[in-house]
This record gives structure tokens, C-alpha cells and sequence, in this order.
């Protein structure tokens, strides 16, 4: 497979999740380090979200519990929620699966990922 | 409900995830700090795993999931891999979950998990 | 004990310790995820702060110190550091445990933790 | 103050603390990077830990408390939990604090902290 | 040498690496934890930066690499990208260093970084 | 540039920097995670390391002071504390870099870090 492939593969899968957050994330990167939203693109949707094995709800459901636990990465969470609704968790699967962090991470990170999935929930106009 | 019944329904929960691991853990807390062993019982598979809106399946992915990132669990992740597999997600769909976290955590705490994986695996006698 | 006990118990001494801050978290996840108000009530709360073997000065000691060290808690080291204010620890004593993690975590966590600190002295008009 | 002031004062804070444990870290790190052990003494115990506000029962409990977050860090953990009782903490005491960590940093970091207090009080012939 | 020497040793090496910015933090500290900034000027600058074997510039190669892995520290980190280009780092080197990040912590920490590069660059008028 | 370009370029410089240590670890993940020692080869040295802007003693300054932080990454300090001697790091700068991130991390980690140093500097029969 070309590089050019592998973009094109990535890019497409990018859209398909993220929606405008990730063509913006990588837009915005254009002008210092370009390289860098190549990368999102070809190695994290072209390679690893393309991946067989897990459907894209599975997978959505392994990156919010991993934004979850590292903390600090709200940004990120906010865009990985969306895209749990976009590829069609519910928002009741995604409120499950911050809050079955709790035994693993404790209630602060939990509580920081609450406030952000409720951001997205009231901006996208949907309840649990 | 009482403290009795949590525990209980807690405890049947946990024998069902964790088989013997769990009892283990619980009785090894027992001369030391016994709360800590009632509240994994209790709060972790008594309230947490027993709620709806996801299945145990989806769980054991966040369970896996956070444990990766956290790094330093490994012991805590031995436990749920073995979960893992114990209802009903396959090799493949593990080896999975821990290479999607590859783009969130990097190669160090992917590379970490996935040699946990290894031995349990081979512990099991069970092939990817 | 019955679950209402628990939350009971738990209301009780997240008003002694929080103040106001408590239920506000608890009533802030009413519409998104009430269980998660529930358990920082119950278990936070109702079990592991009514403990005894410490006294509620120690347990902010050690509430603070673990806040200061995940980086990333702001909001709840400003609870936290309310809270220590609340039980007795006196600005100085707060300002010692946040200085002493220096060692253990370094000056970047400690200067995020500092800085909270200073918030809060600030809107409470205390000084060290 | 003088650095050999700081040092003698830090040795000496040390010495008192950690036992044999404390000196032998020093040891070790004479032939690979001798000041690393140089800024144990005297910035950790001859600064730090030489400081006013806290007494040393407060000043480890918040030690052990950032070292219970922060994981991998065993060797240090169970430096502390010796430290403790050297002080006067009862073994209760420290129980109590590793399982008040639990609402913010999960169940996992707990487990291996509480696994490496039972070694400690085991070689201590302690119990709580 | 005394404490006077390596204060001034320390803070001479404070200015000559972070401009105005490390006189700033000392002096926001003043009013709460004034023994927090000393240790700022006498333990990081006075006696780490002030070590021999590694240069200014392969020193903030060294931080800003261990902020972009910490996370949540993101006002030490603009300090540091602003220090590195004080010691003569490019804004590629500092590009490139963050992006060399990527494969041990991933992308979101490592995009946190990028974003606050391009907040500095833009202040300086610095182009990559 | 096809993927099998990207392949070629990543094993020539892994074995360049890790020597034997690179292979062994793709290897051991041939039976359950092939793919996992794929992007290792690819991703992380194909196309990262193989990056311009940073020499490679630099990108090892980089590598080795994100492993001292995250904590936990023993296994892959070991291997970038070889591969830093084998791009040219002395051991002094090697010890230098460990040193400096302790404002920034705090003991514990440093120490860690420096006693994995020391095992390797011995196994490789190199003095500091």
C-alpha cells in the first residue's frame, strides 16, 4: 500500500468518525507541524482505526475509557464523544462507560469526563 | 437494599467475571484491610459491574482499556484479561482493544499490556 | 445498614466537610448520570470518609496530597482545599502538605496545586 | 546555611526517618551519580522535610498518600511505609490512608499499595 | 557554599533561561509559599540547570520533553518552549522534539503540546 | 513511498539505534500481535525516527527523559539507555538528562530511572 493510500484510507475514516473536528484538528496544524495531522490521519484512522476485529462502537469505546484515564485531555474526550455518538453509541452507553471507570480511576477523572460528555450532550441537543 | 444484599449480588458478580482471582484478592486483604476487600465486593462488582446500559462484554473493554493507560496495573490487568475472556470476548478482540489504545498512550504501555496478554494466553492454552 | 442509611450518613458528611460545593457536584449530575451524584454520596462519603482510624484534618491531608499528585484536578483540589479549611487545617498546614509532595512530584504540580490554593485563600479572605 | 550545614541537617532528618533504608539509597548511588544522592539529602530531608507546620506523622502521611497516586513506585512506597512507622504512625494509620485514596485513584493503585503495606508490617512482625 | 551563593547562582541562571517569566512565578509566590520560589531559584536553577555535562540547549530539550509527557502542565511548558528558544533552540528543533514525543505518550498530549508551541511561536512572531 | 519502503527504512534504523534489543521485541510479538510489531518497525522508527531536524543522540535525549516521567517503562528505558550509547550519548550525559528531570518529576522516578541506568552501564561494562 501507497502512503498516499494509507491517507486517503485514514481520511476517509476521519470524516466518517470525527465529522469537521478532525479535518479542523489537522487544518489547524498546517502552518506549524504539518507532519503531525499527517500522522493522525495515516497512522491513527489509516492504520489503527481501520482495523478489523473490533466495529467502530467497540472501538469508540476503548478510546473514551483511555481519554477518561489519562486526564488532562479534555479536548480530545470531546471530540471521542462525539464521535461515540456519531458512529452510534448511545448517550447512555457513554455515560456507562465513564462511569464503569470509577473502580479504576476514581471519581475525580471520572467527574472532569462527566462535565464534558454533558458539554457535548447539551450542544448536540440530546439526552440519556 | 441492604449492605447484605450489595454483597452478595457483588459477590456472585464477581465470581462470574474473575472466577477464582476475585476470592483470591478478597481473602488476601483479609488479616490487613478487610473493607478493602468488601468494598471491591460491593462497590466495584456489587454497584458498578451490576448496572445496566452496557453489557459485560463492553465493560471488560473499558476495564482493559483504562488498565493499559494507567500503566503499573499489571497485576489488576492479568485479572481482567483473564475477565475478558471469561465472558466472551475473544483473543483477537483483546489484542484488539490494547493496539487501539496504541494512538492514545504509545508503543511503551501498549508493548507492557500486550506482554501481559501474551501470558495469559498462554497460561490458557488459547491462541489470536 | 440500608442503602438509605448509607446515603444518609454520606449527605451528612459531605455537608459538614464540602459545604456547599458537595451537593452542588451531586445536583450537577442530576440530569446525566444521578448514580454518580449517588456514589460520591454513599461510597465517597457515606464509607470511606466515615471511617474512623483518621480524623477528618488527616483525611484532607491526604485528600490534598492526592489531588496535588494526578495533575489535572483542579476542580476538585479547590473543593479539597475548602474542605481542609472547613475541618480545621489551618492555611499554613495546607500550604506545608502541598509544599512537602515537592520531592515526590516535582515543581510543575506543585505550582498548579500552589496557584489553586492561592484561589481559594484569596475568596476566603485568609492568609498564610 | 552552608551546604554542609544543609547536608548534616538533611543526614541527620534521614537518618531519623527512613533508618538504615535512607543512607543505603545514598550508597547506592555513589559510583553512577553521587549528587543524585547529594539532593536526597539535603533538598529532600535537609530542606523539605527539615520544614515547620508539619510534624512528621502529618508529613508522612502526605508522602505515602502522593506515592499510593502516583504507582511504580513500590521501592519508595514501602521506604515510606517503614518511614511511618518510625515516626509513630500505627499500622492502622497507614491502612487507613492508603484506603482513603480509593474514591481518587481507583481501586488498582490501592491493591498494590495495600499488598505492599502487608510486606511491610509482615517483615516488621506488625499487625494492624 | 552558602545558601546566598547558590540563590544568586540560581537566579542569574533563572533570568539567563526564562526572561521574565521565572522572576514572575517567584514573585506570584511571595504572598502565599515564598520558600516555594526560593526552591525554584536555589534547587532547579541554581543547582540542576547550573550542573555541567549537558547544555542549556539539551537541558529544555530534556524539560519540555518530560512536560509534554506529564500533561496538564501546560503553563510550565509555555515557559519552557519560550526557554528554549532563550537558550537557542529552533522552532523546529522544539517542533520536532514534541513530535518525537508521539510514539512513547500518543497523540492527545502530544497535540496539547503542539497547540501551546503554536500560542508561543505566534507570541514571539517565530515561524517554523 | 509503499509500505514496504516504510518497513525497510524503520528496521535499518532500529537496528541501527536498539541493535539487537528492536528485532527481539518484534519478534516476540510475531505469535500474538504481529501487526503491533509492524507499526513499531513503520510508525515509530520509519517514519519518526527517521525524521530530519534532530540528530539521534538528541532524539535519544528526548525518548530516554519521556520514559523517566511516564513511569512504569522499565523494559523500555533499559532498551533507550542502550540505544543512547549506541547513537553516541555518553554515560555522564545519560545520568545529566536523568538528573535534570527531577525538578519536574520528583525523586521517586529519577531514582528509578537511575537505577536502570546503573544495571545497564554494568551489564555494558561502561563507566560514568
Amino acid at each position: 500500500m501507497t502512503t498516499t493510500e494509507r491517507y486517503e484510507r485514514g481520511w476517509e475514516k476521519l470524516r466518517q468518525i470525527d465529522g469537521e473536528a478532525g479535518p479542523n484538528v489537522v487544518e489547524s496544524l498546517k502552518d506549524i507541524a504539518p507532519d503531525l495531522g499527517k500522522y493522525v490521519v495515516e497512522f491513527a484512522f489509516g492504520d489503527v482505526y481501520s482495523r478489523e476485529g473490533l466495529d467502530l462502537r467497540q472501538r469508540e469505546l476503548v478510546s473514551i475509557s483511555t481519554l477518561v484515564t489519562q486526564g488532562g485531555c479534555e479536548p480530545q474526550l470531546q471530540v471521542h464523544i462525539h464521535a461515540g455518538l456519531n458512529v452510534g453509541l448511545s448517550p447512555q452507553e457513554i455515560v456507562e462507560a465513564i462511569t464503569h471507570c470509577l473502580p479504576y480511576v476514581g471519581f475525580p477523572r471520572v467527574l472532569n469526563a462527566m462535565f464534558t460528555a454533558k458539554q457535548v450532550f447539551q450542544e448536540r441537543k440530546v439526552t440519556v
